[in-house]
């Protein structure tokens, strides 16, 4: 079935304790993308400014990545500066330039509008919901939302909260925005504030599936080497819409499959810098690495 | 089968943002023995001062603890005050008197020395190894240990884990003891130091099982509303031991229902202060989480 993403693209410069990369892809709509390209062929919806390079544009359709929505206006892309620290648990961000991304007001062409799953990147509610405006009785809408929004536009995210399926959020973001420090208090209250489902993200810690009734607890997939984790999280996102929308029904049980695919899918993206190691990987490893997680994860 | 464990008793004055309680039954020994009793019937070494009430050694004998081990000296029991944050992520010491316990070496009974499971609860690897002189060919050895000890005992602890067959960490410790931030980096060194099974503890994001060739990643149990997580990481190993106990044999795939059994165990301790909540419990009342348990986490 159709998917949507409507999210940032940028060029990152990113560094860490043995490397600096410069002006590398990257942007949530980006790996949400590649990701979820390996499942069904996303829809992409974004900007970027007239430096964008054509290759980039050129491996989106390698991917199979729909790119009718994607618009290029003059100026430069969205450019995002992090530094992580020796264990890569938080990056602290160095620069960013939003250039053509600032007051970007998403247009879904009319060829997506009928788009049955959607996932609204990280950005302003009010965005987020000029957005659900525009597309038609979707059957699964998934919205990421920081800090940022929780602080400064939360009503619009409250109104944002009514409206979507599910919400997919980090540990320091649930806690903020429910006022609770235990994660699975934290957890149900979200849940009273509308979606039905909750996606509770803690990096190496893995991730909480809740809705009111059910509930399932995955660990991160076991990596002994972690390059890069910018990105980690939409590309869990990309996994797991990708494999709903493949298989066409948001039921808990794709749910649960969805968070063990959208687990494995970001073990493979922090596994390099940028996209890389995404541009390498094929449908048969990210079956293989599956099929590993769930041994170790079976009880 | 026979299960031994060696470690403190104390008495606890416990402070957290909703209560403050005071010289309330604590120690390693006393959560593990009270967690292990529902699966076998563990053996207690360990001392307390002249001010131990007849009640707590009661309290043992009811859950079948064979207290042959326990040593009454003149002095006062072992006392530590310690206080909670916010989100009970952590305890801040205020005071800690060793008394009878400063300086104590464990004398194990004849009649215990035979036993084929031990639990070296935390404590100075010089003495946890002064324990393993005196029993001969367990089945099966798991040491705890601490950052005190990594940073004050480290050639001892060394030793010590060429000695054991599994150790059981939390995950500043398993960082700490490794030089590794990467937790799975940490426990394969971990694991070339000697023991052939290592215990990763992350409180409330669950724990590892690994061994060389093999790897279990559980998360802990969902609870909305923790007490006290003073014995936690002990009556994770109680349930643990108890169950390798009972069930007579150390292999993997036991181990891996013993970390669940483990961390149900510790998720009724952390329900109420002290060990009330383990006082109330019911073999039954394990078996129901249990399910419950296996069926959140079954992928």
């Amino acid at each position: 079935m159709s998917l949507l993403v409507v999210g940032s693209i940028a060029y990152d410069t990113i560094e860490t304790q043995h490397r600096r990369v410069e002006s590398v892809l990257g942007g949530s709509a980006s790996y949400f993308s590649a990701c979820a390209s390996f499942f069904t062929p996303p829809r992409l919806v974004g900007i970027v400014g007239s430096d964008f390079r054509q290759e980039h544009i050129e491996f989106y359709r390698s991917l199979g990545v729909d790119t009718a929505g994607l618009e290029v206006a003059a100026g430069r892309t969205f450019r995002w500066h992090g530094r992580y620290k020796g264990d890569l648990s938080s990056a602290t961000t160095v620069s960013v330039e939003l250039n053509v991304f600032d007051d970007y007001r998403p247009k879904i062409p009319a060829a997506f509008r009928q788009s049955r799953y959607v996932f609204l990147a990280n950005g302003s509610p009010k965005t987020q919901i000029a957005v659900l405006d525009q597309v038609s009785d979707p059957a699964f809408v998934l919205a990421d939302s920081m800090n940022l929004w929780i602080e400064t536009e939360r009503a619009a995210l409250l109104d944002l909260l009514r409206r979507v399926d599910g919400i997919i959020l980090n540990n320091h973001e649930a806690v903020q925005l429910s006022g609770r420090s235990n994660l699975i208090a934290a957890g149900r209250a979200i849940l009273e504030m509308g979606p039905r489902i909750l996606i509770l993200k803690k990096a190496e810690h893995g991730a909480f599936l809740m809705s009111r009734d059910e509930f399932f607890a995955v660990p991160a997939f076991p990596l002994a080497d972690v390059q890069d984790p910018t990105g980690a999280g939409d590309s869990f996102a990309g996994g797991l819409m990708g494999y709903l929308a493949q298989n066409g029904s948001p039921s808990f049980a794709h749910l649960k499959r969805g968070v063990l695919y959208g687990t494995v899918t970001a073990s493979f993206a922090i596994e390099d810098f940028s996209l890389d190691r995404l541009k390498r990987l094929t449908r048969p490893e990210i079956e293989h690495r599956f099929q590993e997680f769930v041994r170790l994860i079976t009880p």
